[in-house]
């Protein structure tokens, strides 16, 4: 899999792609990991990525044309299955949509800033718009981090124990059940007898019971 | 305010918090941002945080000792409003948490790892389980920054306009409407001539309008 982040902050987004499993998947060769700073698109002397609001109003609107020709660009180069724009009133994310991307092979992650892009580039290129949840962030960046981890934790030998994917919440549209370790007693704190009895039998209906409980106690929208 | 971050990954945290609005909050000493490295409470030689599950599984778990320590060790120096534990299975985020949340003065975020940590620490530590979408991601850090971020930009002096983030969508249960900005015409696709107009009344009435519509078609759920 291949992902092409376009972004005005490319620093941004270093760090999470430096560490753990992003960069394990990275080194691996299982994902190549592009950034693309907008502001190497610019036709202006001065950099100029972004600009006012036609109709005014509040707050900077990124420009069609650089992103374009960073787009055309990609474009010329390979093909591209999905071209994603990040955006608070995109599709929300959930697990579902993360396995299906999952199975893509190249991937545009454009990120808005400050107000947005310009309603034109989601118009004439983006092929899917994803929200990772509802609620406004400073920029589109953190949300093609997550969305970014969400996908490449799913590929094919990211994982070291690909059975702990399977067990995650949401995967079987259940909440994960509780989970123990050393020590059993803990200031007085001690860990359900059942989890120490040895009875994987038992064990295995205790963590379903509770799956169960927890789900219909906190999240009960799942199981419908 | 002040946020203290506890996770075992500090290092993939520290770019989102050198640029952009996060640097430019804490610069102005608006925010406070601390991490705390869990190992340097292990009382392991190995520096371990981490053991295998209770009753077997794949995954491995975030042990209670060094979250105690550390917990104790911040609650010893200052009062905590919440401590808060990012998890899948948590609350989850959005505009109206966020904003109750900016109103904090010292919060504690500790981010999951693994399989997540001893349910012992969500009985005994954690005020708030908070999640910020129904995806599973490799660990706690991204929602810790993305926590921070949706709740710092609302703190008042972060964003350079004021009003630009009551525009945003959520802040009233609206998505926003689109914006543009120049060139008026790129390549023939132009720009609404209502924009243009120069008539505020008019392109305030075209705004709302183009709110309502893209609310009732996209995420008709929020005008509920």
């Amino acid at each position: 899999m291949r992902i092409d982040i376009i972004t005005v902050l490319p620093e941004l987004l270093k760090s999470p792609f430096e560490a753990s499993i992003l960069k394990r998947a990275i080194d691996k060769g299982l994902v190549e990991i592009h950034f693309h700073n907008l502001r190497d698109y610019s036709s202006n002397r001065y950099k100029q990525v972004d600009d006012y609001q036609f109709g005014g109003g509040a707050g900077m609107v990124l420009m069609i044309e650089p992103i374009d020709k960073c787009i055309s660009k990609l474009r010329s180069q390979r093909d591209y299955d999905e071209i994603i724009y990040l955006t608070p009133d995109g599709t929300t994310l959930n697990q579902s949509i993360a396995n299906e991307l999952s199975l893509k092979q190249n991937i545009i992650m454009l990120c808005g800033h400050y107000k947005g892009v310009d309603q034109r580039v989601r118009d004439v290129f983006v092929t899917k718009e994803v929200s990772i949840g509802d609620y406004v962030l400073s920029g589109g960046e953190l949300a093609a981090a997550v969305l970014s981890d969400a996908i490449i934790r799913l590929l094919p030998g990211v994982l070291n124990d690909e059975t702990s994917a399977l067990t995650d919440t949401f995967q079987d549209d259940m909440l994960a059940p509780p989970v123990y370790t050393r020590p059993a007693d803990y200031k007085g704190n001690k860990v359900p007898e059942v989890l120490t009895s040895g009875n994987f039998g038992k064990i295995e209906k205790w963590r379903e019971q509770k799956a169960m409980e927890r789900t219909s106690k906190l999240r009960p929208d799942l199981l419908k």
